[in-house]
């Protein structure tokens, strides 16, 4: 069945014939295993162009910074999954990565849109981004949506990762353009908000990858490819010590049933 | 729902307080963010240990091995999937990954165990690894199961990724007893199949990850791990220049359909 | 980790103990297997409550309308998945509903949202209806926003599903009351869109299924369950008829690599 | 890419033109839509023909006894990831089905391989078929593997839905063929075992479903599609009384650390 009227199937980003395989214009074997890493393969893929060494060593950070949080939802729900269908691995990650959304771990990429609107609203603002953050901030509260990338559930005070992140950043050579603003945005949010709500990892890895030119639509990427990792190693301790039917058990010893009951039955 | 007997959560990936989280034993954003690759990571989270230089070299040059080669399947499917419901870019990587199954993607840990069939058979044939080899292929074949790792739809001759990936191996001074075990199989099939099929690339990840000591458990993971950083990269340029529907469209321009039809109608 | 205020687990579905399963108050080895079918069933989990009589009818006419259309997009992104992963049905299952999203079988629910906004929109126009149709068209339109539920890729006329769910919903006796709003909301779009587009079946399920009750938030439920007993027979098919790699191998005959070549590299 | 031989598309299951669509031969529009039941519709789908009453009857019940049975650890997995990712119901949805897998929902399959297979061991006892269950039972315990469809972890006795099961079945007149054959099975298991295993709702299933003729290849399909059913409703209680999040924090209020930790860390 035809959708939509396009039709024809094209890609810039492999071909192969039967002697090589070309990624992105590069000999796959010749050229890049072996000569770059995993997390520049990454970057080559996605944009087409190998990075330079701040993107890389940026894009290291961020991926290793998002990766692992410990028994996260996702993960639970990743090592009940192969404790109940063992014979496929990536169905449990895949059952893992379905909760990287835009609650937990999709703010990332929610977090670099919110800085590119403050970054075009400043426009409006003769480029006081100052000003700008803090109508777009507003703007969010009279709307009473949430500001993604700000507060954490855990870490009351800023992140411990975010620093890290900001100081790789730094340490790199990076001008910090959507570090900036993303400054900017938590020092207006007392104002606005009433309290204060402090820049988390979400934030700090939007304005990171947004300084060296990652590009915002690859941005949830990231966090995806890190949490796939930490699944594979939660998933390798599930095979060799499972918790997964017990994560179930235990979430369930204080259940309240809240239904009517059939005449005669007893709890037990 | 108590399942089984275990009721006892436990895990030794992470923990964490309002200031710090730990990445197996190590703070992670004082002594991992910005201090170590991502594949050095992954293999931290998945072994409890840093690896060395050797396996540093090795799993990056797999990751990038298998990450790419074009509008595969699992690809076809991420594609078709973000086209339907771009909404979850989260649910186009699951749906790809769903088809990381054993008879594409998952043929590296198949090989992989294989290769230990084979060295634990070699005791009963007094560590003639050939004899081995040729004892377990021919009892394969007997049992008229594939040889995973060997033969390629595309790549007749040896697949141009295999001697990169060994080449790497040998120049970060990795001794090659599961390459040699992988060669040595290679060697024996044209005697037992009566033709060659050649090492592909799902047999060379398998060798060269054993030789640095990556664990049987955890070597499915980095396919799935590779993958996922391709399926993000086609994923963000189906966003830029989609191709998914024209793909379900071009699968089906010479459907045949083999039922029966009801009264009066016609094809168009 | 605590993620939000709530921690009390607690649901009105299901309780049991060692003699008995509790379905929202019924005892279901008693009273509801062999009782009562599964499509009512089905109204009993997701609302509390048995359907009537019109209900369980446009139930059932809506799950029968929906499940099957062919090799759409997620019939063959399940079927590859099963050629490439056949150790897991599941999985099949699960990368076919992942494209159950809001481009394809998501409208029926997002239509469904349509007609609750006229309806509560008529409030400003003294009840005319007709007027707040134009009024909320026009909107989208103005925001150049699709029409959820009008216009279909292949069926220009009316699709031929439309017209028999709307008579199964007058044969119960259902009061037209959704109904007539999809129907006011087709008549108005020629004079604000400049051509016609029809009802289709994504808007024609939500209609009658409003008009019997059923809760908004459960009517992706019906694409998405009616999808996966399709799913489930194309995936027998697969065992049997294996056409998954043929499908991938179809939508890239005539692919085009449009990225940069190495020197020297020659496609076949 | 090619991948094995085939490139011819070709499906029995749905064909279409701009006015009509034909399932498994019938005018879906005319013929099938308020014609036929769901359940009804998914036999024909899978097998080709529509049930007879029997097995109409059959196909309800079975459906109607696996759809529900609580917080179990794939409606937990689903509600976490719609807590975390509410933007895709289906994502949610295919979360909870990835573990209807080999150690949970999917023993209904393989303990209808069981009986298939104690089928044909009769021929080596004369018919036999206690002979036959006594040696296939015999062997499993010899090669330690588990007897699928006996055996429940919270109910000791005969799960309370084997008897409804096998009460519908009687009542509609189907031959107890396979329902035999899974009595005696369990009639040799304390025999070989030493303590009774009672039949479970996963050999009830395949027993009846068996006896009116559903092909083994669909019998994963009955609970997955059932499931599907619950796993909707868990979801639409979840958007309107979140406790997702709550499952995954009660699941860690006990949870171990057993890793290493930095010196001067203190946990909270």
């Amino acid at each position: 069945m035809k959708i939509g009227k396009a039709t024809h199937v094209r890609s810039a980003i492999c071909t192969s014939n039967e002697q090589t395989i070309v990624v992105r214009g590069h000999n796959l074997s010749n050229d890049l295993i072996g000569q770059i890493s995993f997390p520049d393969h990454f970057h080559l893929l996605v944009t087409g162009r190998l990075p330079d060494a701040a993107a890389s060593a940026v894009i290291n950070a961020t991926l290793v910074a998002i990766a692992e949080h410990g028994l996260v939802p996702s993960v639970q729900a990743a090592r009940m999954t192969l404790a109940a269908a063992p014979e496929a691995l990536q169905g449990a990650v895949a059952a893992g990565l379905l909760g990287a959304g835009s609650v937990v771990l999709g703010s990332s990429e929610t977090a670099g849109r919110l800085f590119l609107r403050v970054e075009q609203e400043a426009q409006q603002h003769g480029g006081d981004m100052q000003a700008a953050a803090h109508a777009v901030v507003s703007d969010l509260r009279a709307k009473r949506l949430p500001i993604p990338g700000y507060g954490h559930p855990e870490h009351k005070e800023r992140d411990p990762r975010v620093d890290a992140l900001f100081e790789v950043a730094r340490q790199a050579g990076v001008a910090p353009k959507y570090v900036d603003i993303a400054k900017t945005i938590e020092g207006v949010i007392p104002g606005v908000v009433g309290r204060e709500l402090k820049l988390n990892v979400s934030a700090a890895i939007p304005a990171v990858l947004l300084d060296v030119g990652f590009p915002i639509n690859a941005i949830k990427g990231v966090p995806i490819l890190a949490r796939t990792a930490s699944l594979i190693a939660h998933l390798c301790e599930e095979m060799a010590d499972p918790i997964g039917f017990a994560l179930s058990y235990q979430a369930t010893t204080e259940q309240e049933y809240t239904g009517t009951l059939p005449a005669g039955f007893k709890s037990e």
